[in-house]
């Protein structure tokens, strides 16, 4: 962000609140808050400067204004989602039971590390400019296909048996999501049980056939 | 709303745009289109009135300000969703598989009926101010305790095999919910169809068992 030097010293002599590196970090939690509490449409970026303890014109420093700020958050978080559902599915490997487990798990557990991002995510998304939003869209949409694709192999494999692979790929999703609305990790359910239970309703719901056995000999 | 006599005539010369009886639904039409398109926070109560071919004078002769209007529309959602599932449930009888068949139908009927009033459901009721938006949650949640007990009932009677009924009630709430976010009736699926899956899906998702049948016997 900085160009070193002169423009360095300048932008230090600017940010008398907060070191330099956490700047950024300050402000992105400020914005979080701020527009999560109020709305974007509410949200004063004059509000979220004092937020990071930051002054205006500091803030300017990092971001061109409430826009730029909305956008970087959601796709902050956006590409947060994305990480985990890969690292988990890297991890899983080819079988469409780990793989739609780990799914369920990588999405689970975001909703729950991020419950804000994800009230944002609901709320805020349609106050990105229209060009901003088309392309948020369409990268956003990459997860239901992903989930779409784990769904249809296990179905072509003969393990999902649902006839109904599409509403089962919104429903898994709509339930996983839900969860930053409601889950409370100080509550009586742990993570892990809430991730267990998750997995085994998506399973329950794409139909997922044990392993045929031997028919009992009657012999 | 009217007082009669000289009050009546005075609204009368103060309505010029809209007939009597149709302002409050045109108030009401107004304020739903312009707080889903701009948010509570960014909507104008002069825009609203304008929308609805009214002055501002003759909507507050209807109501007091933007707030009464956000809760005015949530209300009106909200008791339009419940008459649904009441309707639904008593025509069901006391069958466990009927009533959750008869919830989700209502449940997703309605999300079909009024996808704009279920996105401000979403994003917009934290905006009523503290003492009604505690009310309007503790209503509201009669919903999840209802399609809970269904499913209670269910398990107890030993039709639904699931080892999770709360979170299978969370999750069947979810997917019906987030119908309002993706349903376009001008699609391919009807709307028949889409309630016939959504209802096979959520017995699936409770693990509906089918009636005990005679073993084969080998005899």
């Amino acid at each position: 962000m900085a160009t070193g030097g002169a423009a360095d010293a300048a932008a230090d002599r600017r940010l008398p609140a907060v070191a330099r590196g956490d700047g950024l970090a300050a402000i992105m939690r400020s914005a979080r808050e701020i527009f999560a509490e109020r709305g974007y449409h509410a949200a004063s970026i004059r509000d979220i400067a004092k937020g990071a303890g930051l002054s205006l014109s500091a803030l300017y420093y990092y971001y061109a204004g409430k826009q730029e700020l909305l956008h970087a958050l959601l796709e902050d978080a956006l590409a947060d989602c994305f990480r985990s559902c890969e690292q988990a599915l890297d991890a899983a490997g080819d079988d469409p039971v780990a793989r739609l487990g780990a799914f369920v798990q990588a999405t689970v557990e975001y909703r729950v590390r991020r419950p804000v991002d994800s009230l944002l995510g609901l709320r805020e998304i349609r106050n990105l400019e229209p060009e901003r939003l088309e392309q948020f869209v369409e990268r956003r949409d990459a997860l239901p296909r992903l989930l779409g694709e784990i769904i249809g192999d296990g179905v072509a494999r003969g393990v999902f048996g649902t006839p109904y692979p599409d509403e089962a790929q919104r429903a898994i999703l709509a339930m996983c999501n839900a969860v930053a609305q409601w889950y409370q990790p100080s509550g009586d359910l742990t993570v892990t049980d809430l991730v267990d239970r998750y997995v085994y309703l998506s399973l329950t719901l794409v139909q997922h056939l044990p392993p045929a056995r031997k028919a009992p000999s009657h012999a």
